[in-house]
Parts: structure tokens; sequence; C-alpha cells
């Protein structure tokens, strides 16, 4: 497998386009966190004045042997049964996507009964993984092909030399694995790491934990190898959101990572290739305590706090808008010289 | 002046609109805020299907006799020059408009100097309000007029049985006003309700407490009787704002509070008929201290937190968006039943 080479974005034209954005007529920094992603888009668009961007949401399902193990509220059937709403246009993301003018896919990357629902992408590598606390939950040649998938993905997105890339998922235990992920690339503790998922509490929670605890302690995931990593816990939907970040990334798209499955998967991807981090934007702080937890410890300010924990790319459908505000914040607004507005140093 | 006569929303109806979101294909409340909006909307829309609103801002300018304390950063003729730059599309209430297919309307309703761009709607009640230090900033019959403002240019826009109405301002030295407002009506100390506004720090921000007391101490505004209040300290695009709040309110919309200047306005409209408040969504948490301040005392948690500080409506703009998508859950998801998926409960 070869990874998408990513740009370097020189961090010195960051002050050119503060320069730009000081000079629009509003008072410094009033537009608050709208100035940084105002920023941080021009930069990656690498213009004061970035277009209004076509925005893109790919959906990644995919099924865990985790599951076995009683770590989710809902059966692993509902997976094939959300790929397949989401196909007719049913679930969240769909409203949202339509709602906010984002062009939405979905593919089944890891399911484990066959999704043939008109519209679903065909990208199947691994017809759900295997049990992590008996074997590796895939093989190393399956994590590169869910990488590569995610890849693959984003070849066939029409051409754009500036966009929005939201990644999101669906897949019944899935945040378990995300906590493992978490667990071996993000540095915090199966306590810190593991929540309440879709709605495990009490007992049901603590065993939760326990099941993370020993699956890290059968593998001892070792950070430096993070494709061994991903192959050892799993699971296929969170190396193709990976993989589908590197290859947005190498495009010059904006990343919006969603929740806590795509968090997990963004680790995978600054593992990969840490350039990618300045294409990265965290969508929002989801209601999941590990997210937070995470965010925390990246010293991240995500765009929004809706206490959100679907997934799907919900959280990055919402935040669309609010980028795409900033844009044009960068783009349209007039400046202090060419309006003959007075500053506040005039006064 | 008769005020709009507001509807009575029947708290009862809400636990029907709430079934409805548990029907929908995600594990329940995991949409967090989003849910809460979904259900606000459409207990105000009387449907758990709402359409997709028609957006309107209203942008209200007016100055301040107590700008001439020295109480903002900007200069008064700042107020014009912005009217104008707003009439030309260039302020950054008119890129967030446009972005976010919003119908944007500048008002003036109390500017000192004559507006007269074209697409400024012609509503001055007064030329800048007076010095609330030598007496009323404005006459009882002034503060009438400025409500009826709000009331009339409300009664301007499209007919619709449902839509999204958000109000933002433009005024030097409002956020004195504001203050002003949220201590007599709101219950906060001068010390918690002023803050820096534009940009005003140390000994100037303690100078604008200063007068802030004085005004309070002179004329000892009786909450009982909001016009007084509204009158003796101002000012004019607070009044039109209250206005159009109870307006739109009237007509079922969903109306949108901005930042601090737009809250101290909610205070003066929920004063003048409480009903107004089943219809108020609170955008966003501004930067502005004041404004948290006040959130908090009223137990509200706003859309969005994105540490704006601007006005003009900006964060109401922002915060449309996000109201469309919820609307977009509560009209376009699959339920459980029809979609025929699987419930945590089937487990």
């Amino acid at each position: 497998m070869r990874l998408p080479q990513l740009p370097n974005l020189d961090p010195s034209r960051k002050s050119y386009f503060q320069a730009h954005l000081d000079d629009l007529t509003k008072p410094q920094g009033s537009l608050g966190r709208l100035e940084s992603l105002g920023l941080q888009l021009a930069w990656i668009a690498g213009t004061a004045r970035p277009a209004d961007p076509e925005a893109f949401i790919l959906t990644f399902g995919g099924d865990h042997g985790i599951a076995r193990h009683g770590v989710s509220a809902f059966p692993p059937e509902v997976t094939p049964q959300m790929v397949g709403n989401m196909a007719a246009g049913g679930a969240a993301i769909c409203a949202l996507c339509r709602a906010n003018r984002i062009t939405h896919r979905v593919i089944d990357v890891g399911v484990a009964t066959p999704c043939r629902f008109p519209g679903v992408s065909q990208r199947n590598v691994v017809r759900g993984t295997a049990d992590p606390l008996a074997g590796p939950a895939m093989t190393r040649a399956q994590a590169e092909a869910s990488v590569q998938a995610g890849i693959d993905e984003v070849a066939e997105l029409p051409s754009a030399s500036f966009a929005l890339l939201g990644l999101g998922e669906m897949g019944i235990a899935n945040s378990a694995v995300a906590a493992l992920l978490v667990c071996a690339l993000g540095g915090l503790t199966p306590e810190e790491a593991v929540g309440p998922g879709t709605g495990v509490h009490g007992d049901a929670l603590k065993h939760k934990v326990e099941v993370v605890k020993a699956v890290l302690a059968k593998h001892q995931p070792d950070a430096a190898d993070p494709l061994g990593v991903l192959a050892t816990v799993g699971g296929a939907e969170f190396g193709a959101m990976a993989g589908a970040m590197l290859a947005g990334a190498a495009r010059g798209w904006a990343i919006l990572v969603d929740g806590y499955i795509a968090g997990a998967a963004a680790l995978v991807a600054i593992a990969l290739d840490p350039k990618v981090k300045n294409f990265l934007v965290w969508s929002h702080r989801s209601a999941e305590p590990g997210a937070r937890r995470l965010l925390e410890k990246l010293a991240i300010e995500p765009v929004l706090d809706l206490n959100l924990r679907l997934g799907e790319g919900s959280g990055a459908a919402l935040a669309v808008p609010i980028l795409r505000s900033a844009c044009a914040v960068m783009r349209e607004m007039a400046t202090f010289s060419g309006a003959g507005v007075s500053t506040a140093e005039q006064l």
C-alpha cells in the first residue's frame, strides 16, 4: 500500500491570512472561533478568499467481533439495517446532508452480512472483524485493505481544488473499538476511554471496561506500528476513515472529524502521517466521555458542543454550514480601507 | 400602542412531539441539543414534521447619548458607516446571510445621522438617544414608537406560517445600554453586567461600570414598567428588537436571540409579554461576560458557543442552519417501525 502524499502547509503564510482577517470591517477577533476557522480554511485552500466549498460526507459501515462480549446496547443486526436505512435516505445523516447541501455516500467496508442496497458503495474487506480476545481482529492485509478502501472511495469523488470532507461511521460495538484505539494511540486509560456508547450503563459499562482491558493486555499494541494496532484491535471502518482523511488532505481539502469513532480514526491517520493534522477540523464535542477527554488531551477546541452521540457523520454535517460561513466571511466581507469605516485606532 | 397578541402554546402537546422523536431511527437522545431544538420548533410550528423554514434577520441601527461618556472603543460615526456597509453587503452579517439562505434587512430606527442608503428601511424614531446622565434617554412616546417600528418591520415580511426570525443590531455604545437593561430587568449588578463590548479594557472598563451605576442611581428604573425602563436608559434598537420579537412570535415563528444586546432586548419583550419565552431560541453564548451571566441566571443553554462578540445578528445567522437541521430531522427521518430497524429493547 502506498499512502497519499500530503502537502506541507507553510506556517508563515498564516500571518498573511491573519492580516486579511484583521482588515475586515469588524472589531478584531470579534467573530471568535469563526475567525480561527477562517484562518485555517484559508491556509488549507491557499487563498485569503476561499471559494464556497463543496462538501462530502462518507459513512463507512463495519461489524466487530468484540460485539459478542456484550459491549453494546444494540444487537449486531442493526448495522446492515442502518446501512439500508441510510441507502433509503431515512437516517439522521441523510436528513442532515440534504438540509446542508452535502453529498452523502454510504460504504460497506466491513459489515458482517452483505449490504447490497442500491447506492451503497461495495468495498468490503472483511465480513465483520474477528474476536480480538481470541486473536487479532483483522489480518495486517485486511487492515491495509481497509485504509486503501477509504483512499479509493475519495478517489471517486468529483474533482474540486478545495472542499470539505467529513467522515462518519455505522457499526454496532464500534465505541468499544474506538476506546481500544484511543488507549493504544492516544494515551488514555481504559477507564477514561470507555463510555456508554449508544446506551451501556452500570454493570454493563464496567464489563465493557474489563473487555477493553483484556484486549489490551492480550495484544500489548505498539503505537509505533499504527497498522499493526489497527489490525489487532480493529476495525475496518476505522482504517477506511483514516485512509479517506489522508486522501482528502492529499487533495488539499479540509477534513471534518465527526465524534468519538472518527476521532479514534484520526489518531490512526495522524500516526500514519502527522502532516494530516493541519487539515483536520474537529467538528464537535461528543457526549461520549472518552471523546471529551481525547479533545482535552489533544488541546483541541471543537466547533460545536451539542451533546451529540450518534455518529454516522452527524456532527460533521452540522459543522459544514459553520465552515462555509467562515469561508464566506473571509471571501466576501468589506475591508476597513475599502468601506470607509473608522477603526478603533481612529477614535 | 397595541402589542401583538401571542398564541398560548399548549405544554401537553410536547409529549406528542417527544414520542415522534423517540420513534426516529437513532438511539433515544443521541442527537442531544438537536433533539430539544427539534421538539421546541415542532411545538412552535404545531406539527411533528415542520417544513423547511424561511429565515429572516433584521438588523436595527441606533445611536446612544451615553456614548459621550467614553464607554466604547469606537467613535459614534461608525454607526452610520456600518449601516452603509450593511446596505452595500460588506458587513459580516451580509456574508453570513448569503451563506445561509437568510433574507437580511437593515433598519435605521435610531441612528443620529440620516442613513439614506439604498435598501435601508427608514423607521427612525429618534436621531440618537439623549444622555441618560442628563435626563431620560428617550421620551415614553419615542420608546413606544421604537417598539412599534419593530412590529411594523415584521408586518412587511413575506407571509409564512412558520419561519425563523433573528434580531440583531448595530449601535456604538449599545453594550453599555444592554448592561443598563440587564441590571434593570435581569437582576444583574453593574459589575456583572458591564463588559468590554467592542474593546474597552482596564481603567476604561472601570469607568464604564461607574457610568452604568450613575445612570441606574439617577433613574432607579422600575422593572414593573418595561416601557419606562426602555425610555429612561434607551435605546431605540432595543425597543425595535423587542417589538419584532413579539410580532414574530404572534405570527407563530421561532425567534432567534443573537448576543448580549439582543438578549437585553429579549428581557424587554419578556417583560411586555412573558408568553414570548416559548418562542425564543438563544442562538449563542457571547464572549461578553454579562451575556454569559445572563444565560446562567435564566438557566438557558444556547445553541452555539463560538466566542462571538460582534452583534449585527451574526450569531443568529450561524444558528439558522442548526435549527433548519433540527426541523429536517423531525420531518425526514425514518421511524423504527417504518424502517424495520431493531431497537435496543429487542436485544
